[in-house]
């Protein structure tokens, strides 16, 4: 058990061994690594969970690697929507937004969207006129678009072309993609005082049509928090875990079914989500400082750091 | 009990006596006979819950007198931005939109992202390019626009200017639609299989800025169903339906607990709302049967219609 402690995921699908190549998954553990640090140093401060949840998914946002914010993935039409939310624990306010574009860290806007407005989801241009309206920090399409390319196509140079094939086949999707599917970002923590906070951000999936929405930002599918039972970030395919209401579901199992986080957590991921074919995974933590990282696809990008001394960060089962 | 049954709701709020005339409260009372009407004769053909959902929000996004669809509210840009979902408690399957323009029935375009697509939910100018795709039918603004105007001024000529005024200063809200701010249409249904299904369709709160979106289009707050436990519509201030996750907690209520329909929705709306000022109500069906409205406002336009000869329409407390 620890006094605080934080979580974080980088999203969960078929991430592959053969895919990836030393530098790659360096690059992946030094960048989930860095993102623990930013949230852990204000716990360790006595800062609030909230902000600390907002400082991991702000430092996973800047990263090109992952699917969500500056690495976000492309849409149909060639744009870059992003969605994100936040909740805090101990008041049960909550944040969200759905559908916004060259907002440089959407997790951020939820933010603002939780703390300076009567709503709870904002959603398109009028998402963006109120994070403008909030000194929000906007970017170019340049940001997110430009530097994804380069940097992909860089991490790409050392990789063989019968890997890029294999996943351009098997996955349908660009090189180099296929373990973007589920690339959403998320944290969880649980500061000194007690509070309890959660935020998820992502690109969304890739060549995304129609304005489609996933969990990320829906409260209750991709993000909770509440101090009585536990704060969870999921990612995953997000039409089954909306339908499962999966973040939701693992606090009303601890709370009326007594179930431990892991309890409540295992049931939902291995038995519910796959029982409607509902690939990915989430991070929880609960007021007592358990902490736990559940998936049921091949790898999670996550990591967790723990006042007791705990430190680890991982991709593979 | 019932074999089949079907209920409706037309929004919760402050609806007063004092604001409403016998002619006006007549127009209600018809438009919600009629919507029950249209969904209670296809449970009777044996027709499934879910088409009879969709028939019975139809018939009250049709009428301009409900805010959604036809009668939606503006947002503060004047224009008329509409969300709506529907499940199915049988297969656990959902379909979503949210900031729609001109689609004449949004339920119905909820209805295609469930059954014609692999998402659960759409949005904006997407969801209205699938909308085209899938042949369902748009309308031109003044369908929206000029009718709704038209008609409320023919409403409100009976009422006099006293009630006007006070319906303008106290709610600051534009003359006639101070009991449309909670204008919310929604339905539940269980059919003659024990089927049971749930829809909620909304025009959102009027002067609604930011590209706000309620609770009406997300499966767990606004809406929810499962053949184990209930199908739920709620209407209400959608910010704390959302925090609450209200459909799924009246549904987890029942399955963790083991609580009543009845019991489980009085929890939610009486003491789980009210403690975070969420002003609403909701409707409720299980397989069994059993059918509640309960609403913690001063009025819901609701009516339930059941196969056991129980046929009721109502208005205030």
């Amino acid at each position: 058990m620890s006094d605080f402690t934080i979580a974080i995921h980088g999203g969960a699908g078929t991430i592959l061994r053969s895919d990836m190549t030393a530098d790659l998954e360096k690059a992946y553990t030094d960048a989930l690594e860095q993102a623990l640090i930013a949230g852990y140093a204000l716990l360790e401060k006595g800062i609030s969970s909230v902000d600390a949840v907002k400082a991991a998914v702000t430092s996973l946002e800047d990263c090109i690697l992952f699917n969500a914010g500056r690495g976000s993935v492309f849409a149909a039409d060639g744009s870059q929507e992003m969605d994100a939310s936040i909740m805090d624990g101990e008041t049960l306010m909550a944040g969200a937004v759905s559908a916004v574009r060259n907002i440089k860290n959407p997790v951020e806007l939820a933010y603002a969207v939780m703390t300076k407005s009567q709503h709870v989801m904002l959603n398109g241009q009028g998402a963006y006129d109120f994070a403008l309206s909030q000194a929000i920090k906007t970017e170019k399409d340049d940001y997110f678009f430009s530097s994804f390319r380069y940097d992909q196509w860089k991490q790409l140079q050392g990789t063989d072309e019968a890997a890029l094939d294999h996943n351009v086949s098997v996955k349908d999707m660009p090189a180099g993609q296929a373990d973007k599917k589920f690339g959403t970002v998320g944290a969880v923590a649980l500061d000194k005082n007690g509070n309890i906070a959660a935020a998820t951000s992502t690109g969304g999936m890739t060549n995304k049509k129609w304005g489609r929405v996933g969990d990320s930002p829906i409260i209750g599918a991709g993000t909770y928090a509440n101090n009585r039972t536990c704060a969870i970030s999921c990612t995953g395919h997000g039409e089954p875990f909306i339908r499962a209401v999966t973040a939701y579901d693992v606090s009303c199992l601890m709370e009326y079914k007594g179930l431990s986080l892991h309890e409540a957590m295992h049931i939902v991921v291995h038995d519910k989500l796959l029982k409607i074919d509902g690939e990915g995974g989430m991070i929880g933590v609960d007021a007592k400082g358990n902490v736990a990282m559940i998936f049921n696809s091949e790898g999670m990008y996550r990591g967790m750091k723990c006042s007791d001394g705990r430190n680890e960060v991982s991709i593979y089962k």
